[in-house]
């Protein structure tokens, strides 16, 4: 196959620090263009608009690296001019127009890939398999990270739509999603949001599976000290431990698989197969479970939080 | 074709005001039971719990009619015995449930039908094909009720999942949803909170469509005097106007539909033509706006309120 042309869409931290090394590495892409308000990369053509871009360059392909308040406009606009596109997490600001970008894609015979980046870490395959030969029991997600650390002073993600505590949250149930046998349905949820904020800094969810069984998970963004990103699951053969955020797996206890990150190399590896099998993966499920949780979810005001 | 045997499930004020007329005009169904904690039907077999009915009796269908928070469960027993399932709306507490369901039905070659009986209000598809040949410059909802006349003491509707109102709002999204010729996607939304409740008593939502034309929805549940359902919707060659729940059709002023409520006939109509067809219907487009508008949506505190 053809090397991939693609252009890269919002040049901020997420797009150096993880998008340009996994390009960079993978032989069947080459990027040849950005476009970015801001961001330009050193030896790649420039531009500040997707538009102009999409006017001057010829590319096959685009990734999407902006905040999801603007990706719809970005995404439809690539597809419509008849590009591949892929979606940095979560894949938009609402449901609707992400059900709207996968229709466009099916009706031009265009890829469109929803990443989960979480989906690639390096135990969460393995984990799957370990738990499609057994019947789970239950399962707890315990997601308590220090935004001061991890989100410093970033005040859109406790706007109106900055998902709060389930920006991180979404990548634990992005992981759940893929692992766990049977699907599972939100039965009730907490949500903690701070006086002087719109997005909760903390939640408790508890879902049932289809077969009755507790799924519960706990996000907390005031955790300091030892974080946790940790997935247990109980099974009828064996107890199931994910940790660091699906890179290592345990079974009662043993460590049986781990590895080093390889998460943004992985998603453009299945974005290159999406291509060339012309397929789309378009999961929008863990952004479905956090829409659910709003939808579902008793409000509890916080005490007042700044940074 | 054979005369459908269905079971109702929840016999409360929706089934004894809609369904139950509905079914007794309709010669393709035969009600053979009833499901429901505390309502019965005269001459109707009655049962308290749906597995009970699936074991004592022989229906091809179930007809759900109890609050949402438990729709899921005796729906998917009712698919799991292998019956075809009808939902009032919303077809569930949360979208996960909805979507398990739709894989449930179509796993089993059963026909589902998620209701949303707004559609089937006299003017909504004359409105529908009116649209399609126009181009739409823009919409806008007007939804303002009086909660303490149309809801009164419903306590439930203000809790969390209650829906608050979107209760009635989501008649208006289900209408919209299916008269306006493009898919629209929210961008920002007001939600009024009273303090002393979980869910909205206002909102305001607007939303641009994949043409990028603005689509604007005001709720009220606080509204005396004159009620409004309306739906106004400007276009390149002339003005349409949806009155009274989309009973009526206006084209730049001047009636052009009316007719009298069939809105529950028209729901078991439909079931009866997807039975027949092996077919479901289940478009949960209006609920997933309403999930985003808890998703996306800005909380602000409003005044107490108390029936």
């Amino acid at each position: 196959m053809d090397v991939i042309k693609i252009a890269l869409v919002g040049i901020g931290k997420i797009a150096r620090d993880q998008h340009l090394p996994a390009l960079s590495a993978d032989p069947r892409f080459e990027l040849v263009a950005t476009a970015s308000r801001h961001g330009s990369i050193e030896g790649v053509t420039a531009f500040q608009d997707i538009s102009e871009l999409l006017k001057a360059v010829e590319v096959d392909a685009v990734s999407l690296c902006t905040p999801p308040q603007v990706r719809h406009e970005l995404a439809a606009a690539a597809l419509e001019a008849g590009k591949h596109v892929m979606l940095e997490k979560p894949p938009g600001a609402t449901l609707s127009e992400v059900e709207h970008l996968r229709g466009l894609a099916a009706d031009k015979g265009l890829t469109l890939h929803a990443t989960w980046h979480s989906r690639f870490a390096p135990a969460v395959e393995p984990a799957r398999a370990w738990l499609a030969e057994r019947k789970v029991r239950s399962a707890k997600i315990t997601w308590k990270e220090d935004v001061r650390v991890w989100h410093p002073g970033q005040e859109w993600i406790f706007e109106a739509g900055g998902l709060g505590v389930f920006d991180p949250g979404i990548n634990a149930l992005s992981i759940v999603t893929r692992i766990l046998p049977q699907p599972f349905f939100l039965t009730s949820a907490e949500l903690h949001v701070p006086e002087n904020r719109q997005a909760p800094i903390a939640a408790e969810l508890a879902f049932k599976d289809a077969a009755g069984n507790p799924v519960t998970a706990e996000f907390d963004f005031l955790q300091t000290g030892p974080q946790s990103w940790d997935i247990d699951v109980e099974t009828d053969r064996g107890a199931l431990k994910l940790t660091h955020g699906g890179a290592k797996m345990f079974v009662d206890g043993a460590l049986t698989h781990e590895g080093p990150d390889r998460e943004y190399p992985g998603l453009y590896a299945h974005f290159a197969e999406l291509i060339a099998n012309g397929e789309s993966d378009v999961d929008v499920s863990p952004l479905r479970h956090v829409a659910d949780a709003f939808l579902l979810g008793r409000h509890t005001a916080a005490p007042a939080f700044d940074y």
